[in-house]
Parts: structure tokens; sequence; C-alpha cells
């Protein structure tokens, strides 16, 4: 296999990074400006340095453009007091498991790779229906008629929980400290946020050196 | 029906715009960098204009940077006397449709559109398999699988000729003068290139008046 691998630089495509090291041609990262994207590339880029893996990074800047746009349509200025919310709210693309992939299967077929990794798991990201196996299957249908090499589309963890990806992760003795899951963006976890806290529940017992505030 | 349709201003997205006029609430144009396509745009807000039909066009960066970059690593500049050759090369995006109906699909989720329209057809362009039949009906798929309100794809000329589109337009009265088929990106038609045989040969016999070099 030569894959392309679809990196945010967070705790689960980490995993993925590991396990399938030998395999990938380039790991891509999207950024789309949300508050945690630029801290999450850094460790991106921390840990494809630590592998000898090409790292590009794809500006969606589209995306920014049309959400802003359409926060200004719906009624002005954010409150203060919500900041999670504001984050959620940057965070949820819809349709972005999608678009990504799509993207990754454009540069994959003009780079002569035959597969693309994607590390969706069975957490509450699954509330997003573009993380679901109906539509990976679908997908991976469609990434496979739609290019010349038949590109195929891996998302083994579809049906795993965060705290079966930390367990694997453990297995192939990767480093935890060098990836960050964090919506603050700041240059260390907050330990509070939602993501933090799956990542603490999901690394619980392990001999981990965490970097917190 | 409320639709977002991908509209690159060309005829047989332009018969597809007319076509459904009635239940587009937005039409996409992409630009990526191809000499033709800023001609094309204009094209597509003239028409959209004429229609009372929203327009807004997305700028997809990467795949300049992306292709730049490799045809730069593939040997520098292109020679001169194959300039149609080059314009080929810039127009072919691997998985590009799989991109557009993506970013489509995501902005139709966005505004709480149920449909996406596109006008791929059975002309010579099938020799992309992001064309094709298979890859249609898997992707229509992944984009109700893959959203919250199951948006539908749409296409319509997936088995019709350019000859048989042009009939569907000339059948509905639409005006092929307004619409542009043509690689060079000239003010008006070159006459001479692929795309503009393509045209005259689908429109042979109609009474239109193009505008010529």
């Amino acid at each position: 296999m030569s894959s392309v691998i679809i990196y945010s630089g967070g705790m689960d495509s980490s995993v993925l990074l590991y396990q399938r090291k030998a395999d990938i041609a380039l790991a891509v990262s999207f950024q789309y400006g949300s508050k945690h994207n630029a801290r999450e590339l850094e460790s991106a880029r921390a840990n494809c340095m630590a592998l000898g893996i090409e790292h590009k990074v794809v500006h969606l800047d589209f995306v920014a453009d049309l959400f802003r746009s359409d926060l200004l349509q719906s009624g002005g200025s954010i409150p203060e007091g919500h900041f999670e919310d504001e984050i959620m709210r940057s965070t949820v693309i819809p349709f972005r498991n999608g678009i990504m992939l799509s993207i990754a299967t454009g540069i994959a077929e003009s780079m002569d790779c035959n597969e693309v990794l994607i590390a969706n798991h069975a957490g509450n990201h699954a509330i997003y229906p573009d993380c679901r196996a109906l539509f990976i299957r679908a997908m991976g249908m469609a990434m496979t008629e739609g290019t010349f090499s038949h590109i195929q589309l891996t998302a083994p963890f579809t049906r795993m929980t965060k705290r079966e990806i930390a367990l694997e992760g453990k297995r192939i003795g990767m480093d935890f400290g060098l990836t960050y899951s964090c919506y603050k963006g700041g240059p260390i976890h907050c330990g509070k946020c939602r993501t933090y806290v799956e990542r603490k529940e999901a690394l619980a017992g392990f001999d981990t050196t965490e970097y917190m505030a």
C-alpha cells in the first residue's frame, strides 16, 4: 500500500499514523480557521517529523468565508460567555469528512497512491453522520469508482471507542505526549474542555507525560 | 426541492440551471486557476443574474498550489507549442467531481437545502471515472448518509449526450448565446478547440447567435 492519511495531530489520527507509518507517503492536515487548529498542526508537524513522513497543509479558506457570512447573516456578533459554543460551531463543518476525503483522494490519485486513511471513530463524534459506517462504506465506493487507480478508503477505527484506540496506540508503543487534544488551542492542554476530558478518560492508567495548565 | 447547483457557466450546466431554475437556491462555481475558468465565470454570473439566482464562487487555491508544485517537481517549465496540452492538464483535476460535490453538499447542508445538482454527461468527459454512473450512484449514497438532512444528488444528464442536452435546452427555450464553451478563455469563442467543436456539433441547426473569433 502507498497511502495518504488525513491527519489532524490529535490522538486518534496519531495512533493511525504510527500504526501505518510504513505505508504512508503523505500526511495531509486541513486548516479551516478554528481556534484549536493551529496548535493541533504543531503536533501534526512534530509527529510527522519524528517519523520522517512528508506533511502538507491544505487551507480551506472557502469554509471560513462561507461560515463567516453565515454567522453574519444569522444575527451579527456572537455573545460573550459562550466561548465553548463558538468553538463548537466553528469546528462543525457540514460534511467535513466528505470534503477532506475527496481532496485527499484527488491528492492520492495525483501522487499514484492507492489508499486514503482516516481515523473517524465510534466516540461521541459519531453524532455526525459523516463519521458513521454507512457513510464510510458509500464514500469508499465513490472513491474507488471515481478514480483511475481505484483508490481504497481505510477507516479502521469506525467501530472502535477512543479508549480502544488509545489501547492500540499503547500496544504499538507510541508516545502520546506528542499529541494534542484541546479545543482551547493554547500551548498546553487546558484540562477542562470536552475534548481534553475525553482524552484523559481514554489514556486513564497510561504512563504518559501530559503538558497541563 | 431546494437545491444547490454546481455551475460552470458552460453549456451543460446552463441547461440544468434553466431547467431547474425554480428550485435553485444557490449556484456555486469553482475557481481553480485554469485559463478558461475566468471567462466561464463571466457567463455563469450573467446567466445567474438573468434568472435572479444567487451565485457564489468557491476558490480552490489548494488545487493550484498542489498542481503547481507537481508540475515543478516533474520537470520545470512547460514547453511552448503545447498550449492545448497545458490547458488540458490544468483542467484535469483528479476526483474533481468528488471534490466539488462534497463542498456543495457542505454548503447545501448549511443552507438547509436538500438537493445538489450536477451536469456531468455521457460525452467524451466520461473518460473520467468521476463522471460515470457508478461514481454518481455511490457519491449520492455518501451524500445522503453523510448529512443530517439526507441530501440528494441529482445528475440528470449522466446517460445523455451533449446533443441530447442541447435539445433539452432548446425545448425549454433557453438562450445559448449567454453560455461559453472554449478552452482558450478569450472574450469570444476561438472556434477551433475541442470544447468549441463539441459545442458546435451539439448546437447544429439551432438558431443561436455565436460570438466568434
